[in-house]
């Protein structure tokens, strides 16, 4: 696995936890919170996954393509939520969404599943 | 997956991340440093991936299964470079790879893995 | 400072650290949820707080009193907010108050500030 | 507190633990590891102090300016120790030190230290 692949996705973690916080702080905002629950549910578990992937990544160590996977899993299904609210003019989720499928392709590779 | 059963693994992953935090500084105080430099390494990343796999288990989403299979993974990576030095005296290598050995048995359990 | 009472200090982080990712799920699967806004925030903010604090002070490193210091303030902030809650009748709004009080006294015991 | 600050500041602690954590790395594999205890110790601490700081920012509450403070401290801490080490060729610890300073000055802006 080459250096300069490993630090593109930690980039790719590191932009989609910042996104994921930053949504999940616009959702609470919202007029209608009920509608975004689960989405800030799933911002909440996505932000600690990539945190955490990204910094196992950072270490240098042997073990973060099982993180990466896991950690892809939860990126989509974030993403797959934030989706639906983008037609009700959620920018916040746009952004998101878009973070989320980033981050899950650049883990997806960092295990060979996408090769 | 029962409740109980949840917080039992969390527990047990807390403790096992402290231990690892613990065994690294303690490591970093011994005389032969060199010698011990893979443990603090595997320290480092073990205590990561178990704050992280407590914390999305505590998050009662449905994404941690996957995060538990990669913790048990590193767990079991960092007690068996651990158990090497008890036999020079590391006592806070004994307590670390009990607490990790601890923590990969019911990160497994939780995938069903030992079921 | 001695050894009995930062583990003491660090159960409490790691304690409230849990009832807050648990009060912020709850209050996602209220009714109202609205009205639980502020408290899901500080919820979160305070678990993140707690969980650094608690592996700072882990790390037995000499930094973390200003840590504990921050982390108390976000405690009493978040434990004022679910207070306001339990004559609603939230049970984890008034486990995760208790939880914050009681880190909250232990970090400033920490600092010396309660001393 | 003006929105492009605090992105600044999360950008410059989010690059700082990236370099404590491969700083800390990379002192476990020079040759004498007992002469980088102690930078391997505030990298760990660093690291940690960082992406919470960087986190609570990014959450977008109130609670921050304590943990910048916090924060500051240990970058100043860890850039004193890496750059120790920076006439024995120790890249990495100079990229450390570099990165430890700048985040430490922007923590020190958001608390109006530096002001």
């Amino acid at each position: 696995m080459n250096q300069e692949r490993v630090q593109s996705c930690i980039d790719a973690c590191l932009a989609c936890a910042r996104e994921c916080d930053s949504c999940a702080t616009a959702c609470l905002n919202e007029e209608d919170i009920t509608m975004l629950a689960r989405c800030i549910e799933l911002d909440r578990e996505c932000a600690e996954a990539c945190y955490a992937t990204a910094r196992l990544m950072g270490m240098g160590g042997e073990h973060y393509a099982l993180f990466c996977h896991a950690c892809a899993e939860i990126c989509e299904a974030c993403a797959e939520e934030c989706e639906k609210h983008v037609e009700h003019g959620m920018d916040h989720c746009k952004a998101c969404a878009e973070a989320c499928r980033k981050c899950a392709d650049e883990c997806r590779a960092m295990v060979g599943v996408n090769a």
